[in-house]
């Protein structure tokens, strides 16, 4: 176990992981040129797959062990009616991915990839954040460091989701506060409320900024305006750069966890792809703060770690012609 | 051996096959109704999956059949110095594909999807169709024939792909023909030639289609101005249809071939989606002629049936969560 304590363990635990290989990604790169193919027919997927081999340390890799990992969280802020969803919903929902039955099993399953549900004292919300910090540094940190503990040093590749009624509003308010703007530029119908509900959330998010604005890094944010799960999200994230896991983001409230990373350390993202853009409203304002462009755009609001999960098969893709493919030489093909 | 003689023969038997099982597609618009999301969450995937549900006739289908076929040609219209590679190389990248060396194998294997290829007289090019027709109808019927008998009838889903140095061109002189506009408006880069091949391409398809425009239906166009790869991917999509298997359409090449269809008999590409948008210059007008918006936008222009057979694993993604998720009442939930 990790125990963080405090936001200056996590940061210093932080600035000790290093970069991709650059031999790796050079010798990935020489390899993606004699390919049978014309150069840069394969668009996107040779800057996935000569990415991914620099952060695995491999010109030729393969994907054989990938993470999906969901964690789950409850918001004191329900309390002002900022979902469409009641909270029991969030426990119901744990159990439903325990027993295989939602969007995310399947999709995990189909990639292949292991999955792992962590439900963060689903019984202890956090605190509404208009009243007061969602989470002491303290509990941010622990719940951080659940996250950080939950990634398989093993995997190859790792797709964090959630599930926490309420927390497109903590994801919002983070936006909202690492990025300026109004409330309104960031706040969404989540799983779909109506207009009169969205006009409710706008003010809650407006609310907790004005009270927890300008407090601090990406962490302190987190703490003041973030849940658990987003905290462990960001926690897996982290991780994963310590032991050169390639992500994939998934939707806004991922997004909006990672960006608590970017905004702790520069290129804390640095091994991180977005996988989807969501229709979740500031989804896309988010990602292009991040700079990432998203792998798919399916019209997917269901978070999870759907959107990414189902991304992980265009990245296998990548890789699986990036170094399954014979080159000109070995296939006696004329290379224009 | 179904042996077309005559273009006559292919609109009978294309005129035979029916629509989607309409009691199925509204079985499986129930069950999406009951799945344990908000509503619409699951953005494209929903329609998809209710989509393959009808053209099955099961409103609870999976994916466990896909086929992918590789058809290659050789075009005389190479003589006019239209493409970045020689011709020779269309035989050279049959035999990669039989060898198991390009990117399509990967993405096929990766799909779980079966793999055919077959290629069509490649020691008789075509003609130069700005000197006349490219195929006359019985040499254009056989190709289309030994698209159609491609087919696996057990098969749940299909992909075809093509190789065929020059068939840019091809691709584009029937885009025009068929679609009006400029030469320009249809002609781009193909495997990448630069700026004065890109003027002589442009040139040719202007010729090619002021001597054969306005001929006929999809079909005389197809002869005129197709190839033999582009003609048997016809076949194929149109025998799928009879089949009630579901097609997911690769970049211009296939898309063009395609449109031949549709201009032969309206619904001829209902059982159709579009698993890609290429960075071929026209194929986004192209997409939008068919009225179809792409899986996935990757940067792909590589052919092959490669981008379709990536978007496999979406399709994929939409029938598991389709078919696999519980319902609100299975898995104890409450709706919202």
């Amino acid at each position: 176990m990790t125990g963080f304590s405090s936001f200056d363990a996590v940061r210093s635990q932080m600035a000790q992981a290093t970069g991709p290989d650059s031999a790796a990604g050079a010798a990935a790169t020489d390899r993606n040129g004699q390919l049978t193919k014309p150069p840069g027919a394969l668009g996107r997927l040779e800057d996935l797959a000569i990415w991914y081999a620099g952060w695995r340390g491999n010109p030729r890799p393969g994907i054989a062990a990938p993470q999906v990992i969901v964690f789950a969280g409850n918001h004191g802020v329900t309390a002002r009616g900022v979902s469409a969803f009641p909270a029991e919903v969030t426990a119901q929902m744990v159990a439903n991915f325990q027993a295989g039955g939602a969007a995310i099993n399947q999709l995990a399953k189909l990639a292949g990839a292991r999955m792992d549900v962590h439900a963060l004292e689903l019984d202890r919300p956090t605190q509404d954040f208009t009243q007061g910090p969602a989470m002491s540094e303290a509990e941010c940190a622990a719940a951080f460091a659940t996250g950080w503990d939950a990634v398989d040093p093993q995997a190859d590749l790792l797709v964090v989701g959630e599930m926490g009624i309420g927390n497109t509003t903590a994801a919002a308010a983070i936006a909202h506060a690492l990025y300026g703007g109004t409330a309104a530029d960031w706040t969404g119908r989540g799983t779909g409320v109506d207009e009169t509900g969205l006009d409710r959330k706008t003010a809650v998010v407006a609310e907790a900024v004005a009270l927890h604005g300008g407090s601090g890094d990406g962490l302190d944010i987190l703490a003041r305006l973030g849940g658990r799960e987003l905290a462990a999200m960001a926690g897996a994230i982290a991780a994963a750069r310590g032991h050169r896991i390639p992500v994939i983001l998934d939707g806004f409230i991922c997004c909006a966890a990672a960006a608590c990373l970017a905004e702790t350390m520069p290129g804390a993202l640095d091994h991180c792809v977005a996988g989807h853009q969501s229709t979740e409203r500031a989804h896309q304002a988010l990602l292009e703060r991040l700079g990432k462009t998203p792998l798919l755009s399916l019209g997917l609001r269901l978070g999870e770690g759907s959107g990414a999960a189902l991304a992980i098969q265009v990245l296998k893709g990548a890789v699986a012609c990036h170094s399954g493919m014979a080159t000109f030489a070995e296939a006696g093909v004329a290379d224009g």
